[in-house]
Parts: structure tokens; sequence; C-alpha cells
């Protein structure tokens, strides 16, 4: 294992610190650099509250910011954030009309996060949505159900834009839950990842192998196999993904190629060409676009493709401006 | 050799679809697909043409749009775009004000530019800029000089600008040539480059071993020695950075770390925050910072460091807005 980095133990915490400093016109520490938030929180708006194990960046840190989250908590690599942390968030970000949390399907995210929610009862009003978009991920390791994975993104700036706008909270989550039937994913790898506190692989896969249903904390995923094409990969991820969708005439929809973060831009471009050529055959209207590397499972190579059905108030709040680290458009910007 | 691909052959050619499919609103083909233009030419601006080979992607597609760049040229992985390819980007995209040509510091792309540049005498007012940022390759292979490599990216980002706010084609030439000795990259590499055509490696490292001063087309570096902590690994490319500009009495910079293609982000942050801090110790005001994954080695484990140092004209031209899909920030964004 080779990484820029100078003991695993601070590897997070140092990265996190540049990650404040480059971007401190829009994000700094909450007290005891428990999380990272807004610079500028706006009173009166419910609080987009996000996190989970590092490994996964620019998510969540990179969505903090106007538009999308007002804070993220970050765990150690691959672990749920305690819920101090989470704690400590609410705390600081609750300026009077409540949180929503947007947490990943995964067992201890949804424990602890759950746990911070029950501590402040009486202080603040909290609701949950819960981001559960994997398709091959029903009853697979680490999750119940879905997992969160990539599509957690979306969920997470349009519920940020509609927070911005001043949705309530109960209208915040009312669509989140909405979103999350619209919303799919599949992933693929071409290699484990390697987790700095271990310096092993957590899977190691032949020169010819790829593992097919992954998720992004370097568990195995629902089977391995040769490499193939990229054609026939998108093919196979496609269909995954629209045998899992309930599908109306003329749906619209935004296209998301995620890399893992060890796979390059232009192979991402590849399978988005792809995908969107058969997407589009099954009658579907792609009207958005995303392609790079934004929900990471550290250095894996690897990327995933997700389909998330957009009706006209996700278009719209999809389109707003957002302000983050990692994905920043303005008012006017054709996309 | 694993990657998402069909044919090697196809390789580039299906990726740039999918980049011009994906960010339909900005970017269009040329004829023929020579050159990937901005949707809209703005008549009467001098056009900011770049390009240069497949594989350092988002560099330079990914800088199309405005505030940036008119067209680039993509040639086969590293290799130089034909002559004829910036003949068809120089006849589609100027509108009378002249073209400027933006050239990494090699010479393929050198002598093609040049080629170019001569066949449309007497049709077309041309200039050209070299981009030669890398302190480690002074009489490195396939160069003369420094090479160009990631601060390629900020003369790009400026001249747009200036081009943008109506700079004429001499002021372009005499900005690019200041701009020039005002940023130094150097780069290290965990891992070599494998490329597509032929499925091998450029070079290969053991697993305790890094390259110091490698460029971006897989050539081998400087030298080669164990690998060291990020501290270590930090402080020997900014010693070697700042030993190679004249520095003033507090200037200010900005500070570009950029990720080969393998690298995750998180790596990147760290190295940013060592990075950092050293530069401001030797007295340097970091008033600007990118992080990511800009200026690429297809899927090269590695990263650079850029110090550009900034005046208030490359300041003010580097926060004008820029609407590619790489790099996207609108006027009041807070950076």
């Amino acid at each position: 294992m080779k990484k820029f980095m100078n003991v695993a133990a601070s590897m997070v915490a140092e990265s996190l610190e540049g990650f404040v400093s480059a971007h401190d016109r829009v994000v700094v520490f909450g007290p005891g650099r428990k999380f990272i938030r807004r610079r500028h929180l706006t009173p009166g708006k419910v609080a987009i509250i996000s996190g989970g194990g590092a490994g996964h960046e620019p998510m969540h840190v990179g969505f903090v910011g106007h538009g999308m989250l007002d804070a993220a908590c970050t765990g150690h690599i691959f672990t749920s954030p305690t819920p101090d942390q989470i704690i400590a968030a609410i705390e600081e970000t609750d300026t009077g009309a409540g949180c929503l949390l947007i947490v990943k399907n995964y067992d201890g995210d949804i424990m602890n996060f759950e746990m911070a929610a029950e501590a402040v009862i009486g202080r603040h009003r909290i609701e949950t949505v819960i981001a559960s978009d994997d398709v091959a991920a029903q009853g697979a390791a680490r999750s119940s159900g879905r997992r969160g994975v990539a599509g957690t993104l979306i969920v997470e700036k349009i519920l940020g834009a509609a927070a911005e706008a001043g949705m309530n909270l109960a209208g915040l989550k009312a669509l989140g839950e909405r979103l999350s039937t619209q919303i799919r994913t599949m992933g693929v790898a071409l290699s484990g990842v390697t987790v700095p506190d271990t310096a092993r692989a957590t899977f190691t896969l032949e020169p010819d192998e790829m593992e097919v249903g992954v998720g992004i904390h370097g568990e195995p995923g629902l089977f391995r196999q040769k490499i193939t094409d990229a054609d026939t990969i998108a093919s196979m991820i496609c269909s995954t993904i629209l045998a899992d969708m309930e599908l109306q005439n003329s749906d619209r929809a935004l296209l998301l190629v995620n890399g893992f973060g060890g796979t390059p831009t232009p192979e991402l471009y590849l399978i988005y060409n792809v995908a969107r050529r058969l997407f589009e055959v099954s009658g579907i209207r792609i009207v958005r676009s995303l392609v790079g590397t934004y929900v990471t499972s550290l250095d894996m190579a690897g990327l995933s493709v997700t389909l998330s059905l957009f009706d006209e108030e996700a278009l719209r709040l999809w389109d707003e401006p957002v302000l983050t680290a990692a994905l920043q458009w303005g008012r006017h910007d054709q996309r």
C-alpha cells in the first residue's frame, strides 16, 4: 500500500484540516473539530445535516455550503461518526426550524444518527431521511435493505435546495421519502480497497476479474466475474437498474456516473456514453448529467451508475444554485 | 491492465462522445469531430485554443466554455493533435480578433501547433503562449526546457478571463509570457501509467518506491527513492519549487494540488495542508486554492503541487466567472 500520508491514525484529521483551509470561504470547523459546517448559516432555515465514515470524499464534507448541507460529520475511515459529533452539529446549526438528518442506509450510521436524535428530543425538532439507492444490496453486508451510495448526493442536493427555498421540516421529510423511491444505483469494481489502518486490501481480484454489485466500504459485491467490455458492463448495470424502477411513459432523469476514486475520468465518460444510449433506448430522457468522482471508496478502481427520475420539482431544485467545494453552479449556468 | 473500455482504438473517441453529450449545453463537436468548441462563440473576442494528447482529462476539453477556452483539440493518448485538427479549430473559432494558442512545452505539441499556425498565415492572426511550469524537467524527456504540466490550467483560466474581458491578441500574448514566469509545478508518482494501446505500464515501481519529478506522459522522473511520509514529500516539493522562483516580499499566490488520476481526494488535501503551511512559513500568502484531479496521466497514482504567484491582475482574472465542465464558478462565489 502506498499512500500520501504521515501516520494512519491522523490521516483523516490532517486531510480535513487541509480541506477546511482550502475552502475557508465556504466552510469552517465546528467546536472541537467534531464536524464541518457552512461558514454562514441562514437563520430560520431547516438545517440539513449528513455524515458518515471517512473515505468517501468529497462526500459529505464537499457538499457543505449554500444550497446543500449545513453540516457534515466525518467518522474514522468507513466508520460512522459518533452520536456526540452529530449532537454537536445539531446544536450548532439548528436556528429554530429544526434539523433534517440525511443518513446512508448502513446499520452503524443509522444507529448513531438515531441515538443523536433521541438525545436532543425536546430541545430540537429532528426528522431523518434514509438514502438507500443501491439496487445490488438488498440484504447485503452491513445494511438492511438497499445501501445508500452515490445517489445520496442527489438527495442532499435536492433537499438542500428545498431547505434554502424555505421548505419546512415536514415538507423536506416527505420530499426526501419521495426522492428515495426514484433513485437507483449499481456499482462495479476492478480492485478492492486498501484501508490505511490495516494496509491490506479488503478483497483481491485477479488481473482479469471484476466485482459486480459493490458498495462503497470495500465489502465484496454480489458476484465476481471475468471483466468484459464497457458495452457489456454498462448493459448489465442499466438493465439491473431499470428492472428495479417503476417507469412511466416519457420519464425524465438525471444520469450520474460516479468514480470510486481510482478510475480515470475518460473511462467514466465512456461508460456514461453507453449508459445514456441504453437508457434513452428504454424511453428515458436524460435531461441532466453528472460525471465525476463524488462518492468514493478510497482508492478503489470502479464506478457506479445512478439513474434518478426527475419530476418538475426535482428538476427545478437540482438546477438551483449550489456553492460547495465539490458541487458548484450558479443560477444562470446552463448544465 | 483493467479499464472500462471496448477497444483501445476507439477509447478516446467514445469518451469524447460521452463528454460532449454530458455537457451539451456548454460544448459541441467541431466539424468532423476534429475538436471540441464552446457552444456559443463571442464575435470579436480573441479565440483561445489549446489541446494536446488524450489521457490528461479533464484538461483540455473540460476547460472549454465561457471564461476559458474556445476550443480544445485532442490527439491520441499522449500524442499531439495533428495540424489539421488545430487548423480546423482556428478556422471555426476565429471571429476576427485572432487566435491565441496555448501549448504545453513538449516537442510534438509545439511542432504541430507551429505547423498549424504557419498554414493559416495571411488568413488568421495567431499568437502562441508556451506553458512550461515543471521545475523538474529542465532537459527531461520529450521536452526542451520545462515541461507544461498542471500549471497550464492556470494559464488557460487567466488568459480565458482576459480574452472574455476584451483583451487583444498582443495583450494576451504579453500576459501569458508574464504568467509563465510565475508558475512552478513539481510532481511525484506512486505508480506508472498503463497505456491502453500497449496494456503495459510505462515504468514499474516497487511497493515501497516513488518516482520524483514526473511529468504527465508516463515518462520516468528525475530519480526514484523509497517512499517517505507526506511531510517529507511535501517539503521536498515545496523547497524545489521555491528554489526556482524569484520571490518578492509578501507574495500572494494560488496553491494548486493536482491528482494524476489514481490518487484519492483526501490524500490531495493532506498534501495541500502540509504544502500550504510550508509556503506560508516562507512568507507567501496563499490567497486562492484549488485541490482536485484536473491535469492527469491516465490512472497514474501521484500528484503535483503548483505555486502560482498572483499580482492584482492575475487574482482579479482568476476570480472572474468560468463555466466549463471541469471548472465552474460565478461572479459572486466566495472561494
